[in-house]
């Protein structure tokens, strides 16, 4: 395959001259080309996102590292797709033609904790839960939490915006992100955004890089801002409710009253069941949903909120409702939560949707989910983050069967149709990737898609930096 | 002036040929041409920042009119500066040459308020304290808040990303931005961003925009986020220092000590003199400075923080150590620092810096700032969100003194250039306008100036929106 470049001509591409190439700017290692690495690192966790092998996949070490294999895939016209954790949900990792995965999971120094500003410096490889833990013993919290947290690279939650449970009060990804190191295009490093609490000198292209998926710029270091980990005290208010559309009531409710809850989650019956057939902790199976809920005010004034939150539950038509304050029965009742997912999984391939209403459509969105699931005979679970009228119906797929997927895919286009009509955005933390390009066009419209295009252009004109991703074309 | 168009010929510009276009557009009494307007609205409340007189002046009413007036300034070539209340202190909305000034101010209707969401649509030209009115009656809570609130609206108050003085706990303004119309360079209008609580579709156009300064777009409507107005109580917490860096030092234990204020501001002696003299509050005249924090958690927590602040203040040698909570009293402290900046501009023109430095390093900034007015001779008196490392530095200029002048100019460059030595920025909450492009030159450097030069030919590729604003040239 090598093509020699006899007589000082331009070496033609292929993929040995463009590994040769490689080779000359990465640290022995890093580059991997063996079967078995290239289909690892060809998809992030996405079911049925279109994806290929990649030409080659790099496991970078610093920021250098990774402008030079940008400036090396740029002369030989090859894409780089970057990647953190690849726990993507939309495909946004997957490999597409003729191009490089650039792994960012080996860069995961935590540079510099600065208690006294509340910021960390790291890099993009960090997962998310050693950030927390490593900030924790400077007495400092990184509030955002994806489910995927033990896995998810720091890196990548920016890449994508990541969300989480604690959103609803805490706020998502990007409102911690004050800083990154990032590689453009042309392979040159910049530094965008401060140090300081606040600042607005210039355009905000830390937003801007900020849940563009790696098209724009490849994250590498990360400046985020910290709370102080004291002055939280959680208690957990739980509840089940007779119909999704009960549960979804006393989400209006709770934000109707003025509660700010640090979380409010809604897992249902088909959730509750695999969780409790996996892992029997004597879960209610008569129960159509389960809310779980949560406050974090300091004393008497926590107590009042959670008692409050418990009414409202009830007054929704919520049965066994309960509080708890002791750390570890907070973190018990939360358990159902956390293990739905991977619950659902054992089940078979999961679709996972990521659809976000205004929180007064939550109980009409959960009825036309359960209506999809009927109209189109396949079965939907519900985990949601309801109090951010963020709703993840998981659409489980029944492998091997043509017939199955297809149906699955028409509740999956529906339930993004019903999202839109209800005022709602196809992708509240998940990212658009390849999964949502569809529903993407119909929300943001032919002049916002041409402002898009038109910064790809000037940041990456020559379309190198995963190509086909966060927004579809015009 | 009129040049008529005889035998189909194009008409050349003239200003009467281009307001005559404006007149087709435009409703009766929205288009001013007269010597006063065309003064009042030919600057902002910089002082020194360059300004020529506009065209004309268009008051718009609509988002379409403000279309229509964009398209007609484009096909005669003119620039657009928007405005809104004209409080800027940077130049923003300075009238450049061959331009329009187009003013948001009469765009002051609340659109929606929406409490399940809780969330507000409104016009650009709404007033910042009326916003905060019109949601508290729904029990909402619109937390940024300039100094300039009374006066500024919150198109004006996005368009370069305002702070306040409840940025410390709270954030920005940018923080409560979820959704956007905006009027583009062509005249086309798109809207930008979400109203739901989360969401990932596509580039964060709205981030963009947000302290863009109207180089990228005209802000004509916003979605808000807002908050529960209820869920807090004010305590305050004041003392005086003998030093500003005591001052300094206490602010630096706060942050140290994971204490979260809901306000730190600082305020000097020169101002507190300058407020007594004016208003005879009674405020000491032998302290070097004061400190005035406030927290909003409630019951004995909230309480017991604020004893844990006052006796952060004691031990930084702060004395005559107060707290109070009842809201009345909270307020009366709080007049000092809201009276601050008037006082001082019934001295003369008053020259605001806005640098923002890391916490830690609020003392030694402090400590410059003092060493610049003693080389320089000048009077800079000091106010500061101090909790954020945010300072505003007023440089008392004398009028009609161009010696004066020019030594008030040397000591607003040697203090930017401290802010960068300390790891700063060199605008905090003000924006880069006009005054600041030399030290956003120097913090920003020449590849990410390139990026914002591409972003800019990207959106308005014929420099027809308030050109030579924001960012300076690389």
């Amino acid at each position: 395959m090598t093509t020699a470049a006899p007589h000082g001509l331009p070496e033609l591409f292929t993929e040995d001259v463009f590994t040769r190439g490689l080779r000359r700017v990465v640290t022995r290692g890093r580059l991997l080309t063996d079967q078995a690495s290239l289909e690892r690192y060809a998809h992030d966790d996405a079911e049925w996102a279109p994806f290929v092998p990649p030409l080659a996949v790099v496991c970078a070490a610093t920021t250098e590292e990774v402008a030079a294999v940008v400036r090396v895939a740029a002369e030989h016209d090859v894409r780089v797709v970057p990647r953190g954790g690849g726990t993507g949900l939309s495909g946004g990792a997957n490999a597409v033609d003729r191009c490089l995965v650039l792994s960012l999971e080996d860069m995961r120094a935590v540079l510099r904790i600065d208690a006294d500003e509340r910021i960390v410096e790291c890099e993009a490889g960090v997962v998310n839960d050693d950030l927390r833990a490593a900030v924790a013993v400077e007495g400092l919290w990184y509030p955002p939490d994806p489910a995927s947290s033990s896995l998810s690279t720091v890196g990548g939650n920016a890449a994508t915006n990541a969300g989480g449970i604690c959103c609803v009060k805490y706020g998502v990804t990007g409102d911690y992100v004050l800083g990154l190191t990032v590689v453009l295009a042309d392979g040159s490093i910049v530094r965008l955004g401060r140090r300081t609490a606040k600042g607005t000198v210039g355009y905000d292209l830390t937003s801007l890089m900020v849940g563009s998926e790696g098209t724009l710029g490849i994250i590498t270091e990360l400046t985020l801002k910290l709370l102080p980990l004291a002055g939280r005290e959680e208690r957990a208010v739980i509840g089940t409710f007779p119909s999704l559309r009960a549960a979804g009531e006393a989400v209006a409710a709770v934000s109707r009253a003025g509660i700010l809850p640090a979380a409010l989650e809604l897992v249902d019956r088909t959730c509750l069941a695999a969780v409790d057939e996996w892992q029997g902790l004597g879960l209610p199976h008569d129960a159509e949903a389960m809310l779980l809920g949560k406050v974090d005010q300091v004393g008497e004034a926590g107590a009042a909120l959670a008692e409050a939150m418990a009414g409202l539950f009830r007054a929704a038509g919520g049965t066994d409702v309960r509080t708890a304050e002791d750390p570890d029965a907070v973190e018990r009742l939360f358990r159902a939560r956390r293990l739905a997912y991977p619950a659902l999984e054992r089940l078979g391939p999961v679709l996972t949707e990521d659809v976000c209403v205004p929180r007064g459509a939550v109980p009409e969105m959960l009825s036309r989910i359960q209506a999809a699931a009927a109209e189109h005979d396949v079965v939907i679970a519900n985990i949601a983050h309801a109090g951010d009228g963020n709703l993840h119906p998981l659409i489980i797929a029944t492998p091997d069967d043509a017939a199955a997927e297809s149906r699955a895919q028409a509740a999956f286009a529906r339930i993004i149709d019903d999202c839109l009509a209800l005022g709602g955005t196809v992708a509240g933390e998940h990212g658009v990737g390849l999964l949502k390009l569809a529903g993407a066009h119909d929300e943001l419209g032919a002049r916002v898609l041409e402002m898009h295009e038109a910064i790809k252009t000037a940041l990456d004109p020559r379309r190198l930096l995963n190509p086909g991703k966060a927004f579809p074309k015009h």
